[in-house]
C-alpha cells in the first residue's frame, strides 16, 4: 500500500486560526446581538481597496490576453524580466543593495516561498526559529520530517527556539550553539519589533562564523517608518519599550540615508549579507495583494551550501531548477499588477494605504497604553503586541475581548510560549473600527 | 554549513526544452533569412486569445477589488466555494460522478500538483511511470530523492519504467511487479494516446488489488471527441493506429452517453477509482489559461494510504493542511476567469477553442500521413506523435526539420528511451502556421 507522509501526523491538530474561528463562531451563534458589532482585529488580512493603479494594469493585462498579437502562454518560470528588473532596481539598486535582476524569483506569496525553501535544502540542517514565531516556518519544517514530535508547550523537539521577550526588545541575540538555518522576520509578526543595522549585523556576523543561512522574511518591510524616501511622516509617538534607535523623532530619522538608516529594510544592506542570506518580501501588506498573490524571494548567487561530502555549491541553479520544474510562475495579469506598484502612482497608493494603516496602529496602541496596558510594537509594523494585564493568559484575555467588547484578537500563546501572556492586535482595519476598538477598549477593566 | 538537498544534482543538466531553445538560436543567428519562416510546434503552449468570458471575469474580479465593499483579501486556501462547486458540478456530478465540492483543490496549474502531491506521500512508495512520459513527474521525484542515479539511457534507477510503444498503442498494461504510486496521463502528452474504459478498469483493478495509487493527469481530457456532450463534432478521420475504441465515427460516438463513453474523461468515470486515485486537471489546455495558471486535484475522501506501521489514513485532511500551510490559494480575478469557463458563453468558447487546435491537428496528421510517415495520437489530443522516417533518431529528425522545413518540432527522445525514432508535434498554432507546415512537410524527403 502507498505510504503517506507521516511527518503530517505530528502536526498539532489545533492550529491556531481555526481555533479563533471556532470560537468566535460559537460565541456568534449564542449571542447574536453581539455579534452584529463584533470587529476582527485577530487575523492580518488587509481591508482596504487595492490601489487603483494595480487594479487598472491588471485590467489592461487581460485584455491583452484577449487579442492575438498581444496574447501571451507560458511566461518565465521565475517571473517576467519587466518584472523582476522593476524589483531588483526599485528595491534593492536605487537603496545602493546589490542585488541583479535574475537573483529576484517572483512567486505567488511569501508564505509560499517560506514553504518551497525547504526544496532546495537538506534534512540535515539544524535548524533556529524565534518564539513566538509565524507558525507556517515551523509548520513546514514539521511536514519536511525537519522536527521531532510535538512538545508539551507546542513547541516540537529538534528545533532551537530563540526567546523573543519584553527583555531583549523581542529581539533575540545569535544562540552559543551551532546552527545551520535560521529564520528571522522583521519587522516581527506577531510582536511588530524591528532589528536594528547592529542587530542584523550580529546575526551575520554569526551566519557567517557558522556558515549558516539566515532566511529573513521582510514582507512588512514597507511599514518601517525610518526612511527617506518615504513623504513627510506623521508625528508617531516613540515607543518607550522599543530599542534606543527607535526613540528617534520621525524628523531625526529622515535625516538619514536608507542605506544608513538605523532600521534596515533588507538583510541586504549588512555587508556580507549576499554570502549568507535569503529574503522572502511580499506585495500582500504593501499592495493589499492578500487575494491578489505575489511575492518574491532574493537569492543570490554568492549564497553556497554543502553537499554530504563537504563539496560547496551555489543555491541559485537549485531554486531556479525548482521554479522551472514545479511551478510556470505567476498569472500575467498579476504580474503586471505588481509591476503598477513601483508606478509613481502605485508608490504613492501603496504609501496612503500604509499610512491609513499606520493610522490605525497608533490609535490602537495609545487607546490600550490609556488604559495602563504595556505596549511593544505597532511603530514599524501593523502588529501591536500587547501584554495581557492581571496575569491573564492569552486565551481568557481573548475571550473577554471576544465576550465583553465584541473584539478579535490573537491569543499570543498561538505564536509559541513565549507569546503566552500577550495578545496581538493587528491594524488592518478601516479607520472607523479602529476608532471604536480604541473607545472599547477603555471600559475594559 | 548549511546543507543542500543533494538529490537536484542527480537531475540531468540537458532539460528538453532549454535544449531545443538552445538549437533554434544557434540556428536562426546562423540563417537570419530561415528564422524569420520559423514556425513553432515544439513546446505545448497555446496560441489563441483567452475566452472573452474569462476575460470578463477577470477584469469585473480585478474592479470588486478596487472597492471596499466589495474588496476581498485572503481567500479559503483550497479555493473559493464559487469555483470548487462549480467544477465538481459540471466535471464530475453532471456526469454522474461522485465528487464533492471540498474533494476539489484548486491550484495555479497541475504541473504544481504533480509536483505537490509528492509532499503528502512517503518517500519509500515504489513508483512506476510511463516511458516516454511528461518531464515533470520524474523531476520532481528526483527532488524528493525518489530515485537513485540517472542511467544511460536518460532514466533512473530505482523508478519501474512503463513502455509505450506502438505494439500497445502507447497504453501500458499495469506491471507484474508490486508498484506503489502510478503517473498515468491520458490524453497522453506526448503520444496523443487515449487510454479506453476497459484499459482504465485494469489499472483500477491492479491499483485496488495492490493498494497502489494512481496519480491520473488529464489535463487534455476536454480534447477528447467521444463526447455527446459536445457541440456537433466536425467529421474527424478515423486514427486507422488508434484502439478499436477510437475507429468509431463521430456519429457512433455521440450514441453513447459520457458515463458509458469509450474513453473516459476522467479516472471517476471508473468504479473503484475513488479508493485508488488522485486527478490533476488544469485550465492551461482548455481555456487557454497557460499564462493565466489554474487548475485543480481531485482527492477523494475514500482514498486511504499507509504509515509505517501499516495503520490507514485518509489522504484528504493532510492535502488540505498542505494547502492551508503552504500556500493561500489562487489570485481570485483568476478564480472568477476560471468560473466563467463554464458559464454558457464561456462552454461555448472554450469548445471553438478546442476544435479550432483538433482542426489543426487534423492538417498536420494528414499532411504526416500524405508523404508515408506513420501517425499516433492527435484524434482525442493535440498532440501527433510521428515515426520518423529511414531510422533517423529524433534529434536528428529534429534538426532536418529545422533546418529544410523551417519547423520547430519535439524530439521524442526527451520524453524518455521509447521515444527514440518518434517526433512530437503540437497542434497549438494558428490556423496559418498549421496550415503553411503541412505544405512544407510535403516536401520533406
Amino acid at each position: 500500500m502507498a505510504y503517506l507522509n507521516e511527518n503530517y501526523l505530528k502536526l498539532q491538530a489545533g492550529y491556531l486560526f481555526p481555533e479563533i474561528a471556532r470560537r468566535v463562531r460559537d460565541f456568534c451563534e449564542k449571542n447574536p446581538d453581539a455579534a452584529k458589532r463584533l470587529i476582527r482585529c485577530g487575523i492580518g488580512d488587509v481591508t482596504e481597496p487595492l490601489p487603483r493603479a494595480a487594479i487598472d494594469a491588471m485590467k489592461r493585462a487581460a485584455e491583452e490576453l484577449g487579442h492575438r498579437e498581444t496574447f501571451r502562454g507560458y511566461g518565465p518560470e521565475q517571473g517576467y524580466e519587466f518584472l523582476r528588473s522593476t524589483i531588483a532596481k526599485h528595491d534593492f539598486r536605487d537603496r545602493k543593495m546589490d542585488i541583479a535582476d535574475d537573483e529576484i524569483f517572483v512567486s505567488d506569496g511569501s508564505k509560499c516561498d517560506c514553504g518551497h525553501i525547504l526544496d532546495i535544502l537538506g534534512d540535515q540542517n539544524k535548524i533556529a526559529i524565534t518564539d513566538p514565531v509565524y507558525p507556517a516556518y515551523v509548520d513546514t519544517n514539521v511536514m519536511a520530517g525537519h522536527t521531532g514530535v510535538a512538545k508539551e508547550n507546542g513547541g516540537y523537539e529538534g528545533l532551537v527556539y530563540l526567546r523573543c521577550t519584553a527583555e531583549n526588545n523581542f529581539v533575540p541575540e545569535p544562540p552559543n550553539e551551532h546552527v545551520d538555518l535560521v529564520y528571522l522576520c522583521f519587522p516581527n509578526n506577531p510582536t511588530g519589533a524591528v532589528a536594528t543595522r547592529d542587530q542584523l549585523k550580529n546575526w551575520v556576523a554569526y551566519a557567517r562564523e557558522h556558515d549558516a543561512i539566515l532566511l529573513f522574511d521582510a514582507a512588512y518591510e514597507a511599514y518601517i517608518q525610518d526612511d527617506p524616501h518615504l513623504n513627510p511622516l506623521p508625528e508617531v509617538e516613540a515607543d518607550r519599550s522599543a530599542p534606543a534607535g527607535q526613540n528617534l523623532s520621525p524628523r531625526e530619522r529622515r535625516t538619514r540615508s536608507a542605506s544608513e538608516g538605523i532600521i534596515p529594510h533588507s538583510i541586504f544592506e549588512i555587508d556580507g549579507a549576499r554570502e549568507c542570506a535569503i529574503e522572502f518580501r511580499s506585495f500582500s501588506k504593501i499592495g493589499g495583494f492578500t487575494g491578489v498573490r505575489c511575492g518574491f524571494t532574493v537569492m543570490p548567487k554568492t549564497l553556497l551550501a554543502r553537499t554530504k561530502s563537504g563539496k560547496k555549491l551555489p543555491l541559485h541553479p537549485l531554486w531556479h531548477r525548482r521554479w522551472s520544474t514545479k511551478s510556470n510562475s505567476v498569472s500575467y495579469p498579476v504580474q503586471r499588477a505588481a509591476e503598477a506598484l513601483y508606478s509613481p502612482e502605485g508608490r504613492e497608493q501603496t504609501r496612503a494605504l500604509i499610512d491609513h494603516y499606520m493610522g490605525n496602529a497608533k490609535i490602537l496602541s495609545d487607546a490600550c497604553a490609556k488604559i495602563g496596558m504595556q505596549v511593544f510594537g505597532g511603530v514599524n509594523a501593523p502588529y501591536i503586541w500587547v501584554k495581557t494585564p492581571k496575569g491573564l493568559t492569552s486565551w481568557e484575555m481573548f475571550d473577554r475581548m471576544l465576550r465583553e467588547l465584541n473584539v478579535v484578537i490573537t491569543p499570543g500563546s498561538g505564536f509559541g510560549a513565549q507569546g503566552e501572556g500577550y495578545i496581538r492586535i493587528s491594524a488592518f482595519n478601516s479607520r472607523e473600527n479602529a476608532e471604536e476598538v480604541a473607545r472599547r477598549l477603555q471600559v475594559f477593566r
